[in-house]
């Protein structure tokens, strides 16, 4: 159903083997995904998406949990049905409860709306969220 | 320079009045951001709005930072500038540190990536992404 | 095939029970569709949703069928199949015609182009279409 | 400030002076506004925008301010301030009122809230909402 | 499936006939797809949409497949499913590549990412993106 | 103006001076943009969007004139102002003419259009446009 055909683990190129071989050991779990089998049509792409997930998701100033809810949300906004139940299930695996999920959905749904109700209106940001100065070069 | 212009003090309903009044008490501040005084064209959907920012931002399942950062992170996906500038000063009165935004910043461009990855490809979603049962009525 | 299941009458809490039979008293009928049935997982969500709508839907400036062709419009526009097939009917039960929803449809694409070309060409707006003044306060 | 710059009356190309005088005629007035003087980089497809606007919004199964407040409310969910203002402008033009104006950003709004709501809790469409029957070609 | 059902060729009034029959000279077969026959409710939209993609689409200082390449990415941005699939085939047969294929997806991901970095991070246009000087009129 | 300030070049740290060096040698100019100096904060997320871009922009199956005209399409599509601006200049570098920029921008306001009308009649993909056979594993 997907544009190009999900490969499996016998019709992928070195390169691809070699990321999927990577992502079941650091996920410890034979499973790897269609949106991996999908996009390892093209080699470069696989190794780079996978590679910057992980450093994005890792832990950091967030937390692994707290990510993962924000991945979530930001799937819903753009309206991704692969992505929010990949990530939800993800973020279960991470510990979210079903009152957590709900609470996250209610969030997007109230962002949504306000966000609309700002644009809607053209609201003009108070000088109170502007930084104080803008920075001296390049004509800010 | 909003559509129909932020309304002062003195320009308000009774009902628009009245809630400004909650607005500052809640807040224990002076200050009413123009979101507010913009919709207050319409006393009755600022009174609703206002009840129910109230209403999802307060603790529940997840913490308010937490939620703050969701409106954010879906403020960024939905391209509004007022909410993400609005919403960010929220997030740093609530602790929101630097790196912590960096980091906000980083998964929505990736989850922005990803989505667009998995729509152009139209990539199945896996049936270990999926519920076991669909429920039995409404034909689900 | 909801992220969470939808919820049978036996299954709700008692919160979500009460919202459940003001909305068949209200629309006078038994039939609750699995909007209300998915979100009644949060009943907090589902009371202040079901009581926003009935009051953003109420008779107003603007009467009920006017009001619901935005709603499917907006709902096109923000590619919800959901709400698009919910308010469509909705909107049927209020008198629209196919007549009338094709040229909805019309204006919807219409508007859809002529927003991309405004934006791909950031066309700048005309003074004649601002607003004369600014407000005085809060540094519009 | 535009990608190209707006064109003045003497700038333009034979077939787009043309359009502008059709734009005159039927608006019965001299100004045209930056849409088309940015549009007019390409007259072809300035006279195909100009002849389609025109045919759309012309009176048909719905009246030309309902039309005007589609147009409104889609653009504000598409978030484009130039279409926002022009078209917010020539519904007052046709008549709207500051409160109808309110109504449609209410409507907008909610209806922002549901859609995601729905998109993020993948609500399954109820069969009431589907048609009882596909038609028999194409493999619908 | 689709709001209003795809016509049949013997449901078509005579205007959209008239269009069908000249989707089947210019493309030169009797397949005329599902996105015609709903559009044909609609027998002037049928006309204009049909007219006006003829001339997008002709060769002009872009190439037909270039401008099919172009055509494909921003569907998959607007996230629209028919599109993407009937717009990818269309690209397929004027001699996309499987390699050009996922090159273009790579891209669309690249640009969905750093658009979402720009407008998260709220990033001023330099001086050297903007023109030297602005029109002298309609007080751009 | 950004949410945190462009940084200067004796603000960068190391890790980030390192990547500014990289922009300025294959760039072949000592130009650093906004993008890059806003970016900065987060050292891991500059040189990851970096090397991505680098890598995703490179000649491949597509030509870097093709990928950078896709760039800016999608970035009217994302409705990102930066984005448009920065990659219409990259274009204009590469060689893209007015001409072509205008058809570019009539396709993207073209499929737009047709997206959106799809997506409101909720039109089902023709079995033509979808692969023959679903692959045989994950439950595709």
């Amino acid at each position: 159903m997907s544009i190009l055909p999900a490969l499996a683990d016998d019709q992928l190129s070195p390169e691809a083997a070699a990321v999927f071989a990577d992502i079941r050991a650091v996920r410890k779990t034979d499973f790897v995904n269609n949106f991996w089998r999908v996009l390892a049509h093209d080699p470069v792409a696989l190794r780079r998406t996978w590679q910057s997930i992980r450093e994005v998701m890792a832990p950091g100033a967030l937390d692994p949990l707290t990510k993962e809810l924000i991945y979530v949300a930001v799937s819903m906004a753009n309206n991704c049905e692969y992505c929010i139940r990949s990530h939800a299930a993800a973020a279960r695996a991470k510990g979210m409860t079903d009152a957590q999920f709900m609470d996250l959905v209610a969030v997007v749904g109230m962002a949504a709306e306000t966000n609309r109700l700002a644009t809607a209106l053209q609201v003009p940001v108070d000088a109170a969220f502007r930084p104080a100065a803008d920075p001296p070069f390049n004509q800010l």
